[in-house]
């Protein structure tokens, strides 16, 4: 376990609606992040497809946890993301590289896949910003 | 009650992940739909603050069912949102209007406040599209 | 014509691409901002209409503006546009505002039309980013 | 030059604002495009870079051109962009390739970049939607 994993994983479980859903961070290294979410009816919206809202924080959160590796704490500032597929397997598999960085921001990159015994589909597409914040010592953040 | 709001109400309590975060429709109207999310520690990021993901799933959601309001059977094609102001407080609120409808497709904004007591403040912008879909007899779907 | 309009018209001016294509200044002040193009043969794609890129020029544009407006020298950081309607016509017109300004960065909203006599046709929506920059003394910037 | 190049040359060579602007079709195949674009004083806005709409303007070109490789006939639907870095040199350099594509409609990315000399340097990032259109025989499409 490198020491982003390490890094990624306490902020991970700091995140109550990362805990709540149940997210797991299965890579980080830098500016490339990987995570997953094991599937549950709860996810679903009305067709029995999983629901955009929870693709979108996989897309979210996995933008995050990019440019987190190479700015330190930061927030979202915006994104964008295409639905490609609809949604329907056992796990969900984010996965982003930062695109280019500067001192203040990260622009990255993210793939959304559906995950159904050992077949991915590619879901959804996204592509964000992330910006450095400052954060008072003891607290943690992403 | 509208029909928009009984039918757009039958939708919503027919979405697993909405009854999972507890989504409100506060209003529904031809090109029009406002919801609502009580918050709770489980939606917080690891500052504090909400997820952005809760904030996405909320634009996700208000697009969509505003373009319903007009297209009928639609499903999320893509959206982009920009937020705007780290949320804290009791309640989300999405009000999502249509600014372009066609046949197939639907282009809405979505604006989603923060409330805390009496006061509502901007937390983010979204902007997307809505696609019609074909829906088999019997089955809900937005 | 108040002070925001003098200083924008000189970086109009001062853009060879704005007055390349002929882009004017229409309107400017606090927040909003309004900028038109009167359209040539040589804006068009190849089934007559006018190209994307003239449309997403004006919004990128009208959009700095408007940023401008609040945070002086800006430059666009990123933005979201939606076609929504072919453009057939004799003037462009965008008009942005501002949606959420902090002191680093501005977000704001962009409606595109098309004007053909005394009608108007939306045509795009646009929502984007514009950072504040640095600018040594004597040069102009947006 | 094979058959994707001889017909995306004649929809470019169709398209008078990219005529206007000189762009040029650097490489066509199934689901791939790169144009490029030689760089001139009338393309920078007020600070000496490239304008911002000129660089869209050929994502917005270069996205729409990888789709029609799939789709035949398509327009643009929706495009975002980040923009990375100052743009300033000889020439920019968009490439485009389709990262999922259905019977109607094709999600592609896009990097620009701007080359000087023998260094590329990448200026922006761009995901969009293209969607087949329907068009009457004789008349070229894009």
């Amino acid at each position: 376990m490198n020491n982003y994993i390490q890094a990624g994983n306490s902020v991970l479980n700091a995140q109550p609606f990362s805990q709540f859903l149940g997210a797991r961070l299965e890579n980080l290294d830098k500016g490339l992040a990987e995570i997953s979410l094991t599937l549950r009816k709860e996810f679903q919206q009305s067709n029995g497809f999983i629901h955009g809202g929870v693709i979108s924080y996989m897309a979210d959160n996995c933008l995050t946890f990019a440019g987190a590796t190479i700015l330190g704490h930061v927030v979202t500032s915006e994104f964008k993301i295409n639905y490609l597929h609809p949604a329907v397997g056992e796990k969900l598999i984010a996965k982003s590289s930062v695109i280019s960085s500067g001192f203040y921001q990260a622009v990255s990159e993210c793939r959304v896949y559906v995950e159904t015994g050992d077949k991915n589909l590619l879901v959804a597409a996204a592509q964000g910003t992330v910006v450095k914040i400052k954060v008072e010592s003891k607290s943690e953040s992403t």
